[in-house]
């Protein structure tokens, strides 16, 4: 995620001044992108209009308190960090959550990226929104609390989705098919919901009641117990959805 | 589906002579986009190389029966429906199953849409393998007992996922948050096993084994004990995936 905002950022136009890593061959790598200087010192760093934290998020705190000396506003990108866990060390505090799943081997159009920003005051947030609209033309306010609820939201669209064409494929490698066949299908069920919602375009057994496939699909199951879990459950919420 | 595939087949230059349906008037609706007669009548059809059958699959075997007469091959377009249904009546049988989430609001590049055929003799074999190869790119041979996985996977790649964006629109409504944050998500996610296997790509707290954030969205889930039954058994499932 680093490297995919860290070129957004400098095909913008912006100057990255420094790229710090504890391993400096890493803080390389990206520091070459984007013609900035690689180090591996967080107690020297020059001086910049902003310091952008992309690390794990249990370390996010500890950088912030070796940040504080600098008197230089900070943002954490983390969807399941509150802003709080800066303000203890930062005065100027903030976050720029881009909400994509990133991956070294795709190129994301970062023009397409949600990002969610938060401040802890009215002149950092206009600072941030208006850097954020120079690389993403969806930019929104979203505060701890509903970060919190976005990040666990993103879970269910992007985690658990995943998981379950890993099942597919699985399914479908049991009976020696290949998974091209499905990956259309794939395809398509995301685009139905750019324009719909998804209790709109709801198809299946579930939400067509048709007892006999699922019990047919159950017995399919039978040999894993875990997936007839899976199957029971969620046909279970789609049998009692609205669909409108 | 049917006007998708009637569709496809006019443009690819067949002549479709009839479009029967129970009522006259959705027979006119698909029969007038594809210039051919309709009717209401299944006792006087007119002679033709081949009768597709795309209904309900619980009305898949009545029509069978009823076409028995005609001496003509006949397919049916159903993943969940055996080849053995129309063999029962039907000398020259057959399925055609495009594997698509078909919608009235959305075209479909029929082309990029998996074909499944199956025949019960070689002779048919080769004339529905050539159909399906004039309006689509991609066709496979998939037996009977093949076709029943691939439905169930279809199910876990595409109406699964499908109810998992309503639980995340859902969530984010009750944060005031709009859907459109998470669209772009998930596109990329749909997008990224287009050319990986889902085990290559999965992210998210689960597969990292984050403890902790996976305890604060169950504890943010506990207004609902359904969706945290949802969230600890996909979960538990990605705990166990091999991250290749």
């Amino acid at each position: 995620m680093a490297t995919h905002m860290a070129a957004a950022l400098k095909n913008a136009g912006h100057q990255i001044v420094e790229v710090f890593s504890p391993s400096l061959q890493n803080a390389a790598l990206l520091a070459y992108h984007v013609r900035a200087e690689a180090v591996d010192d967080l107690e020297q760093l020059k001086s910049t209009d902003l310091f952008l934290i992309a690390v794990k998020d249990d370390a996010i705190e500890e950088t912030a308190a070796r940040l504080a000396k600098y008197q230089t506003p900070v943002v954490h990108t983390s969807g399941a960090t509150s802003l709080a866990v800066l303000e203890k060390y930062i005065s100027g505090a903030g976050v720029f959550y881009p909400l994509q799943t990133f991956s070294k081997i795709r190129e994301v159009d970062f023009k397409t990226v949600p990002l969610c920003i938060e401040a802890n005051s009215a002149e950092l947030k206009q600072m941030l929104m208006e850097l954020a609209s120079t690389i993403s033309n969806q930019v929104y306010e979203v505060n701890s609390n509903q970060r919190r609820t976005l990040h666990l939201a993103a879970v269910f669209a992007c985690n658990f989705p995943n998981y379950l064409y890993h099942i597919a494929q699985g399914l479908l490698g049991d009976a020696k098919l290949d998974f091209n066949l499905l990956r259309p299908l794939i395809m398509e069920t995301a685009a139905k919901v750019q324009d719909n919602l998804p209790n709109e375009v709801q198809t299946g057994p579930a939400v067509r009641g048709d007892e006999q496939t699922m019990r047919e699909h159950l017995k399919l199951l039978e040999p894993d117990q875990y997936l007839q879990q899976v199957y029971r459950l969620l046909s279970e919420g789609i049998g009692k959805m609205n669909k409108t």
